[in-house]
């Protein structure tokens, strides 16, 4: 099929950074806002995220959250209190000085110096410690926990390289805090909500991930576990796509989250944390964008099928809206991926041909266009975005009966979402590698001039302080990270290929964005 | 009925302002946070402003609009554009200078002078300028318009007096922003969003509300036309509780949004924007609450329908759950106000008779209290909370069958939606003075000792400039402002009362929040 004329200019495989922003503008996800690393999230990108925010935000109420909204601004001395949590954030975070503008006599503004903070306010980069003192207010008995509570909020984190979707100044997500009685409950929910960021991941954004423990050097600052989903990109890197993490008494102590037990004792809750961002979006967009563009799961699709009249300016015009208004209203009424089916009549101005590819860059899942011919023979043309080409290298479009359409949609749809998580699951696991069991042997095969190497499985001895450090510095010559020690693997039977110690347990080792 | 205890320590009566706070806190909707002038929004509260949320969007989107996401972020030098928005927002923003922190070496942190910003950046107190930067790069040609964009963002403008939902530093909105080919389509916009601001404050949270052009002196800063929905409070003041605005070519002309028209001339886009806040909140809380506390309207309760089972402790509680989950299911079966019922059961521990004052002060619209007594009767007992107390001065307590309450919950809820838009309409009209027509009878008006004097109608010539200052100085004196010209109101057919010239116009002045 090398005769096909995708819709991109840039393939995959000749440069996958710059496949990735030319994906973004063709799809009209996002665009660079002129604001130092911060982007502007346009029309199809925000759809695709409210998409995301609705299915993950009911999941998150079915486990018992409910949503707050906490200050933007954090008082600077509240990162003082957790040494870990300071060392972690400290360093990239917007500062705000004052609370004016003044005119400088130049005909320009200035802060106003008159208006300076006593105490300079950070603009949250994650709100532990003021949920922390909230929670502190909330908590008094047994009876009040758990505290399970949540929000949907835009953080900032001062980043100097920044990468729409996947690294931005300013990002959105939401962070979930919760606050528990004892150890075991607060690593059981943790676990919980890990299960729900799966659940999503692979559900919703057909994004099949593997969930695992982060090694002690990747732990969230101030956190005692941090468990992450880890997912693989078309060029074999991971992006860690959600995490969560069990923090222990160390913000409950800082913050004073106490809590009367039922035998009358004054003890220090148990806190977890746990958050997904806009980051998804660029996952979604490698997991499942191809040489055409984007391709978006049905189920986080804004619209799921779109319906182009092929208007020729012309008398006939109106009896062609009229068809394509009927199949629109048909398809409307139709379920599928268990809701009412998206679905839009495009009759903005503008060529068929132009809107068509349009909407394949954007990756709507069904495109159907109607033309003259189509209308006298009371078919449809249509294109699913996941089977676009035929094998003459066309695109394969299919002219079912006009009153068969709406009936066929559940289950193409539900096939596409399928299609694609398969897909992905099938690119993922054939780029595992589990049989390296030396150092050297992870080097070469690192080293060796393959495109998309992937994620290797090795197992180790879990060394901590110094001797982690020194498998940090010898996998960062690699440019290597340990992404996370998978779930449910199974028993280790080699010798640790870093220590030479016996093995406790297995990692994955990958490049990662 | 003055032997009715009262579920709040202040009467609306005895002192209003006392009255709001505590309603807030007692319907547990929002509390300080600590950090100046931001408040947590706890959740009942931010259930309520999600309802808001969603029914909002869903009309936002009705008319045609899309949602998007602009940076927090705005450079300084933007607000240097377009001077008369300058001057309206200069004063109270929050100013990021650096985007680190770094230790001082006594233990706390500070700004780190390495990392002052070459241009310090604005919290965004509103986003017509970064926004107007988006609309120059999107729009090119007559076929891009009209653009029509909305998002859904948090804002700060520093307030040196903050009040609750009402006036915070930082609070929750929504702004829509559009571009248009000319002035008369714009203007038709900026009444087409006032209108959709009606029917949400009308229809949804069941707030009467006056729909009106506001004066010359009380338009946004760069607007040509400033429209507001106003409401009237239970103590007869007046609350501003959306705007829209029609800004001429004031923000095309500063940050270069044009286009070529259909002739292929180059012109500038007519723009506008709207906006409706978490202040809304304010205005509910304002117009429905009572003497117990909150009632908040059936369509825009996290849960209308609260079922508490007086639980024991003992052997018989699993029984009183499972009838009370029967009661439960049916209920959520039922549709009301064009919606699945909102209902929930709490079996959290704590005794059924402080549950019920709880969800009374948080003005849940319907609870279903159920005890051993009823289970054996084969009943339920119920309390509207917008008819809450009987005759005799006890909480009126209706017993209907258990196999009948589900399917009465629908016509309850739209029964109770309707009778707290009645009563709150039916206030509202007491409240309007049109009979007064001198500056005199104004001020006596006034100045009478009437606890809550409402609006007054009155008729003016529309006077300008230093005239207008002149009637804004005279209304300050009586702490008045002037609301709006009311929509369709009957002709004028007397003198302004400011100027003694003839009227053309009516205008409602009032004290205001």
């Amino acid at each position: 099929m090398s005769n096909i004329r995708h819709a991109l200019s840039v393939k995959r495989s000749d440069d996958f950074a710059q496949w990735y922003q030319e994906v973004i503008s063709a799809a009209d996800l996002a665009e660079e806002s002129g604001v130092r690393g911060c982007m502007v999230i346009k029309p199809w990108g925000y759809g695709i995220w409210e998409r995301i925010q609705r299915l993950l935000d009911d999941r998150i109420k079915e486990t018992g959250h409910d949503n707050c909204y906490f200050p933007i601004f954090i008082p600077l001395s509240n990162f003082e209190r957790e040494a870990e949590h300071v060392d972690g954030f400290a360093k990239e975070m917007a500062v705000v000085t004052h609370h004016r503008l003044v005119a400088n006599g130049k005909g320009e503004l200035v802060p106003d110096p008159a208006a300076k903070l006593e105490e300079p306010l950070v603009v949250r980069p994650t709100s532990e410690t003021i949920i922390g003192d909230a929670m502190a207010r909330w908590i008094q008995s047994w009876r009040d926990l758990p505290l399970l509570t949540n929000q949907w909020a835009n953080v900032v984190r001062w980043e100097m390289r920044t990468r729409m979707f996947l690294r931005t100044s300013e990002f959105l997500w939401q962070e979930g805090h919760t606050a528990h009685a004892d150890a075991t409950e607060a690593k059981e929910h943790t676990l919980r909500m890990l299960e729900v960021y799966r659940a999503c991941a692979e559900e919703d954004l057909a994004m099949p991930v593997i969930a695992g423990e982060k090694p002690e050097n990747e732990r969230f600052p101030g956190a005692v576990e941090t468990w992450s989903i880890e997912a693989m990109m078309q060029d074999g890197k991971a992006l860690q796509a959600g995490t969560s993490h069990y923090l222990g008494t160390n913000f409950s102590q800082a913050a004073g989250i106490k809590f009367q037990s039922q035998e009358g004792k004054e003890e220090l809750c148990h806190t977890t944390s746990w958050g997904v961002s806009t980051r998804m979006i660029g996952g979604v967009i490698m997991t499942h964008g191809d040489d055409d563009g984007l391709r978006v799961p049905p189920t986080i699709a804004p619209r799921q099928v779109i319906i182009l009249p092929m208007l020729r300016g012309k008398d006939g015009d109106d009896d062609l809206i009229a068809y394509c208004e009927d199949v629109r209203a048909q398809i409307a009424q139709q379920s599928a991926l268990g809701e009412k089916v998206r679905v839009l009549l495009d009759t903005k101005p503008g060529k068929a041909a132009a809107k068509r590819w349009d909407y394949v860059r954007k990756g709507a899942p069904i495109i159907i266009e109607v033309g003259g011919r189509d209308m006298e023979n009371g078919v449809v043309s249509m294109l699913r975005r996941d089977a676009l080409w035929a094998e003459n290298g066309k695109p394969d479009f299919h002219t079912p009966l006009k009153n068969d359409i709406a009936a066929e949609i559940p289950q193409l749809l539900e096939d596409i979402q399928k299609t694609l998580f398969t897909q992905a699951a099938e690119r993922r696991d054939a780029n595992l590698t589990r049989d390296i069991d030396t150092l050297d042997g992870l080097a070469d095969f690192f080293n060796a001039d393959v495109k998309h190497p992937g994620w290797v499985e090795v197992q180790w001895s879990k060394p901590t302080g110094s001797e982690l450090e020194a498998v940090v510095e010898k996998l960062k010559e690699l440019k290597l990270t340990i992404r996370n020690v998978p779930m449910d693997s199974p028993a280790v039977d080699r010798a640790c290929i870093f220590t030479g110690k016996p093995a406790v347990e297995r990692i994955f080792v990958a490049r990662a964005y």
